[in-house]
Order: structure tokens, then sequence, then C-alpha cells
């Protein structure tokens, strides 16, 4: 299915009618069937779960340097579960719970984990004895469930995240788990680099800060509707669940010492990100390292139609035989509606090759962002590298333009609201709760938190008219 | 975790103790902890992890040839579940059901997938339409929930499958599907060789087919204490769900027919045999393939200490970048611990480097196996290469050498009841249902079925006395 035949009667709608655009593009383009039975839960198609293997070997590229990768089960016992009261406050109403085994009911309920702290850290208790043990980094890419009451979203709310890649970290002292805190962010924001996706790093607000951390950094991208999505976080646990858990270990001078805590999640969301950022109105947008199909060629058949297809044949042999996922489409349609085929799916490079290309001994090449040109044959692969590489450069810095565009520092509450409703605001906030939640309301928009990694000047808090240089982000969120 | 320490008081009981011996060697080698609080869940260990992933890509690589990896919900609506009747009556009885979503009952209940058949054709239903979208085979790997009753076993019987490969094809014919099972025992059985593991084949008798399948064909696995584990199954479904879903396809002439499919499943039993098969009194013996591990070097740090480690960082170096997973091991244990760590591990080339061997420009290479050599320094990588392939073959010669001595032909059932309990017996056997029932309750062990690709010449059946070229393997099962 990852080269069938996109119907020929879709109609994508265009890129500003964002939600349309979305859901019609994840079904033309294949990747994920949203007509599972189950409100909430989707089907990866192939060419969708192509997308997302190769996403996720970049995530496991990055975390397995440092990281083990590993896997712990997928249902809590009730009791395991309750035991941090912050944590259970933040979940309680979005747990499912399995309760019957067979006809008869189970002695303990089971939670089929929403995040998987509660499943960990009862064997972090386990593993870890002394400082030796430390630090402790791990990571599983696993389904988790929420019982979400909201309007549920392919690959951005959903109840079954199919790829929740989670990593946990143990440490001797405060700092170095906030050490790691900045190590995670840094590991996603090459992720989404490498992806091409820009995205802001701000610090949550205290009251949106994941239950149990000490305090929450994340990665936000701005979608084409300018609302934010959330595709990555990383928490500072400090020592709560290793009181909560009993996780000690013996430090150099033999005394126990509390572990302090780091984890943080990235989930489907960035495939969610991936294809609103780069799509267009004729479809899927794919950086060259993730598409399933990276070249795609086009044998125009005119002329002595059996020398235009050896030599395309040829061509695929010698792209095959460099590692580049490569098709050749020999199917009976249309060169134009193969590149339409193609283009929907996202391919970022097209070869086409007709009897003019072969007299000429070059192949015309065009890339997903539009631009073609002709390539000599004995050329060919050095430039299908160079030309992957300003492919890249080019939606990463369309993408960027974008993202500038839809950030904008007003003063007034005024100025951020008609912000918040074209993309983000950048508001000069003097840092308190009170002024926090009275912004929110006022707004009519969520804080996303302090920008990271950033100076600003002294400005006035839009509520309280204090000086201060703090800075918030607020934009309607996914 | 990977390179950690093993308890140095760990003590492996000797192989003959098989079920202990099987337990302790999962824990100290770290393939799985089974001290999750939930019984038959396990947590993989970051060391067991990194064989899994290693043996499912063997997995992947064989399937992606043909086949599209997906990915499917785990959980199914309870009237999708309930529609096949043989399907529900064969699992019924392990399903666990969520039935609580935060804190309030779910308008329908839904089951944990134990396998995916109900959650999967459905969707088939709406992608099939006509023989141009046949065959169609996609895979998943996924996590899958069974209530055992029965006493659980890690890896082997377990509530919560966390690596069920499960692949589901559909296609026009009845024959085709046919065919499509063999090429499933023929890519399980490549699998099996990859991984030096001996197996037997055989068609399971009709009371111990798939529940709804037309018939099922098994891969076994001969443990070291005789009892066989199935390891593979491919089961011919004909038409029976796509009845119950209603999957029909257009075929050329426009008829409407209903589709014939198959599936076919690998789970973590696949980790048990490999520990089982390979392993000895001193730990683990992994495959080169799917070692973690596939070389450690050991310097012997006497004499000129810098220049041995200087040469070891080099060795390092040299084999990393020949991309073999290579750990040099500088902590401070004698040579003698650091080799009884790497054994335990499994690691199936050791390095030692010594002044010695400077002296001489060798290194002495000791493979798992025993075998010890010294190798020329500039003759290093090919070394390795062959080292690895020798050892591949001693490996399946010794695996094949064991299974060969467990499985005997015998005529009468006193002889079958003897057998059984050594290992598998291969019974004649008319092929009637009765004289099978009987077989089993004589002999007191499980008919495997009729073994596969093989004739045999006329005997007796051991019940009724008809002359029949029909056998069947008897063994008792795990």
């Amino acid at each position: 299915m990852i080269d069938s035949k996109v119907q020929a009667d879709s109609k994508l709608p265009p890129k500003e009618n964002f939600s349309e655009w979305y859901h019609e593009l994840l079904k033309t383009a294949e990747i994920v069937d949203n007509r599972y039975p189950v409100k909430g839960m989707a089907v990866w198609f192939p060419f969708g779960f192509a997308i997302r293997r190769n996403t996720y070997a970049i995530i496991r590229e990055l975390l397995d340097v440092d990281h083990y990768e590993t896997q712990f089960p997928l249902l809590i016992p009730e009791d395991e579960f309750m035991k941090e009261a912050q944590h259970i406050k933040g979940f309680e109403d979005e747990v499912y719970w399995v309760t019957n085994g067979g006809t008869s009911p189970l002695e303990v309920k089971l939670a089929l984990r929403p995040t998987s702290e509660t499943a960990i850290y009862p064997m972090f208790k386990l593993w870890i004895r002394s400082h030796a043990d430390l630090p402790l980094k791990v990571y599983q890419i696993v389904n988790t469930f929420r019982y979400e009451t909201k309007h549920t979203r392919p690959l951005i709310r959903l109840r079954e995240i199919t790829s929740f890649k989670e990593a946990h970290t143990a440490h001797e002292t405060w700092e170095e788990a906030a050490e790691q805190v900045e190590v995670a962010v840094q590991r996603y924001s090459e992720f989404y680099r490498r992806l091409a996706i820009p995205f802001l790093i701000s610090k949550r607000p205290s009251w949106d800060k994941f239950p149990g951390a000490d305090y929450t950094k994340a990665l936000d991208v701005i979608m084409p509707d300018g609302r934010t999505l959330q595709v990555g976080t990383a928490h500072h646990l400090g020592s709560t669940f290793a009181k909560t858990y009993g996780i000690a270990y013996e430090d150099p001078n033999g005394e126990q010492k509390l572990i302090n805590q780091t984890c943080y999640g990235i989930s489907e969301r960035c495939i969610a990100a991936l294809v609103s950022a780069h799509g267009d109105n004729k479809g899927l947008v794919l950086p060259y390292a993730v598409a399933p199909i990276q070249v795609a060629i086009i044998p125009i058949l005119l002329g002595d139609k059996e020398k235009v297809l050896e030599t395309a044949r040829g061509l695929r042999q010698k792209i095959s035989e460099a590692k580049i996922r490569v098709e050749l489409d020999t199917s009976d349609e249309r060169p134009g509606a193969k590149y339409y085929k193609w283009e929907m799916k996202g391919v970022p490079l097209r070869l086409e090759i007709g009897p003019k290309d072969l007299q000429k001994g070059v192949v015309t090449l065009a890339r997903r962002d539009g631009i073609k040109k002709q390539i000599p044959m004995d050329d060919l692969l050095p430039s299908l590298v160079r030309e992957a590489e300003v492919l890249q450069e080019s939606l990463y810095n369309k993408a960027k333009a974008f993202a500038a565009s839809k950030v904008k520092e007003v003063s007034t509450v005024e100025e951020a609201k008609v912000q918040a409703n074209e993309g983000v605001a950048l508001v000069p906030w003097c840092g308190s709760v009170e002024c926090g939640h009275h912004l929110e309301d006022q707004v009519g928009a969520n804080m996303l938190g302090e920008p990271q990694y950033q100076e600003f000047s002294q400005a006035k808090c839009a509520i309280c008219g204090k000086e201060s240089k703090g800075r918030t982000y607020m934009a309607r969120q996914y």
C-alpha cells in the first residue's frame, strides 16, 4: 500500500482551511486511518508507519548515545498507581481501568499506563543501591492511554498514544537532574532540527507543570492556524517520587540519600507537527531523512520505450545500491498523474527520464519544493545528496519564516488578545502566579511560559505594571 | 546497565537443572526482571532489550521484503470482538476487559487484544475493494494480553506478551492463502536458522488449531529438559473471518467474492528459545548477529600498562569503525573476573591483549565456545568475521546434535510414553481424531501433529493398528 494509487477523486482542501486539510491529508496520503470503531484510536497505514519508523529511528539514534532502551509493563496495579498523591490528581480522571480477567473480576484493578512513572519507579527502587548505579538513564517507546473527554484529533489528542517515547533518569543530586533536563531539551531540539521544524522552548508556569514535578520545560510548534502544539516536555522530578517509592542510594560516605529524577517525553505528535509544518496544497512534504520513498523515478514512455525503461531500471538499481529509498513507477498512469501521486506522498526528489534526456545524457530532477533542473547522468548520486540537502535547507527556512511571522511581542492585554488569535504573543509578565492567572483569563489564551535561553529588556507586566525582564508566550493550544 | 557488574555472589545452577538455571540466568545476565508487582508481567532489562532489538531486526528484515509494517489499536470493542463465534470460544476465558474510563463505567467494554484478528479485519473490510488490492500483507509488533490461569514463566507463558509479531494477509483464493502459509513457515525457518536454533515443523491436529482456522502449522523447539516450546505458528484462516466481517473483493469479472486469509505469529518465546538452546553453565551464549556486545576487549595490565591500554583503545576504535559492537573493559576488576562477566553475558568473541601479545604483534582471541587462538594484529578484522562464522556453525551443530538426540521413532504407546518423558516421540498414527485423543490420553503427552516436508514408510498406528504413512510428534509441551 506504500505505492498504492491515491484516489483520483480525493480533493485536498487548501491549507488555509487547516483542520479540513489536515484530516483529509492524513487519509489521502495514507498516514493514519481514523475509521477504527473506537473514538480517539486510529490505525497506522503502512505509509504512515514507515514515516514513523524513520522518525523514531532519529530519536533512538539521539538517545542511544547514553540511554538504554528498555520496556516496562503496560498494566499498573492500583496500589502502586495510587501512591503518589500529586500524580494521581493529575491523571485520575483519564485512566482506563482493567477490572476483569476472563469472566471473573480481578482482585486488584489494573491501570493502563497514562505515563509510566508508577510502573518504572518501583523497579528503580530494586535496581539502585549505590552511587555507582547512578546516573541511570533509560527510555521506552510504548503505547499509553488517556481517557480523553475533550474532542480527539488524530496524532494530536488520542486515547491510545501508540508511540510514546518516555525517558526516565536518576541522579545523585538535584543539580545533576537539572543538567539532565537541559540535555533532554538539547536532544529534542536536535531532533526537531533534523525534521526541519522550528519550535519554541519555554518553562511551563507552575500551574501547568507535570503532576509531581519541580518544573517542566516544553517544546511547542506553531501550527498553520497559529495554535501551538506541545511536542516535547522535560520534567525535573526532584525527589518527590523517590520519597514516595523509597528510592535511595548509598553515597561514597555510606549515607543513604534519596535520588533525584527527571523524565521527558515525545509522542506521535511529532508526526502531526511534521505533516503540518511542511505539507502544502499538493499534499505531504517530507524531509529527506524520514521519507519512506526518497526518490521516485518516472519514465516518460515515448519513442524507444524499452530503452527508456532499461535506463530507468539502471538508475533505480544504482540509487538503491547507494542505500537510498527509491521507487520506479512503471504503472499505466500518465506521467502527470504520477507526479501528482508522488507529490501527494511527499517524495522529496523526483527523477523524470524520457528519450530527450537519454539523448543528452541527463535526467530531469524535480524537488518537492518546486525547483526543477537537469542533472548529468554521471553526476547523479552526488546530485541527489546535494539536492536533498538544499531541499532540507529550503524546507527549514520556509518553516522558520512562517514561525517567525507568527510570534509577536506585545505590551498590553488588548494587544495580546489580538495576537493570540493569530499566533503566539510574547507578553511582559512579572512572574507572579496571580498575574499569570489574570493574563490567561483576560487574554483568553494559555500561557506556554517563560521563553528559555533568551534575554529580554525591562518592561511593564501587562497586568500589574511592575517592571521586570520577565516574559511569557501566550497562545491558543492544541 | 549493559556493562554493569554481574553480581559476584550469583550462582548459576547447572543447566541440567533447567528450570532453576533458566530463571537464574534471566536475572543474572539481565534479560528480564521478574519482580514487577503483577504476576506474568516482566520488565526488560536494557541488556535483554538490546538482544530483543537485534533479534526482531532479523524478523523485520525477513518480512519487509514483501510485507508492510503497520499498527492497530490495542483495545477492541466488545461487539467486534464477539462477532466470530469459534474465535471467542478460544479466547473468552483469557481476555482482560477495560470497563472504566476515569471514574465512570464505559458504555462499551473494551478487550485488550489477545491477538488482533478482530481489530484488523474490520479495517480490511474498508481497505479491500478489488482484486487489485490483493494480496495484502501487513504485520505489526505489539503487546498482547492473556489472562493466563496456568503457571506463568518469563518469556514463555506471560500475561503481557510485550513483542508479539503478528502478520495478516489477504488473498483471492484458498490456494494462494495456502501458499502464503508455506512462505510464512519458510521465513520463520530462516529466522531460526539465523539464530542457530533447530526446530520441528508440524501440522497441528485439528483439535489444537488456531480458533477459527482451517489448519495450523507450527514450529517447535526442543528445550534442554526435553519439553517442546511452540515458537511460531502459521494459520490458514480460509474465509471464516471474511464471512464474519464481510470482507469481499470484486474479481476481474465484476463478481463479489470473499477473501481468503492467513495469519502467523512469533513472540518473545524466540528469546526464551535463544537463551535456552545455546546457554551453558557459564551463562548466556549468543549468536553473533544478535549479541548486544559482539566483541569484548580485555587489556592485561602488566608491564607497560599505558602501551597496552593505548593498543586496546586503538583496537576498539578500529573494530567499532567496522560497525562491530565492541566493548573495552577498563574496569578495576582482574582479567579472570572480566572473563567470567563477559562469558555470563554471552559475548561471542573476547580479545585479550597484554605485553606479550604486543611484543609478538598478536592478540589472543577466545570464542564463547571455548576455543582460544592467537591472531596477527594486522589480520584482526577478517579474523573476527571468520571466527564469528565458525562460532555460529559450532553453536548450530551443537544445538542440532542435541535436538537430534531428543527425537526418537517409536512403535507403541509404551515406547512413546518413555520417549515423551525424555524428549519427542515420533509415533505412527493413522490420522483419525479418535486415535489422536487416545494417543494423548494413553501416552500422557501432547500431539504436536504431523511432521511436515518428510516422507515416512508404512507403519501400524500405535492405537488402532491400521497401516499408514502417518506419524505424529508427541511431547510434553511448555
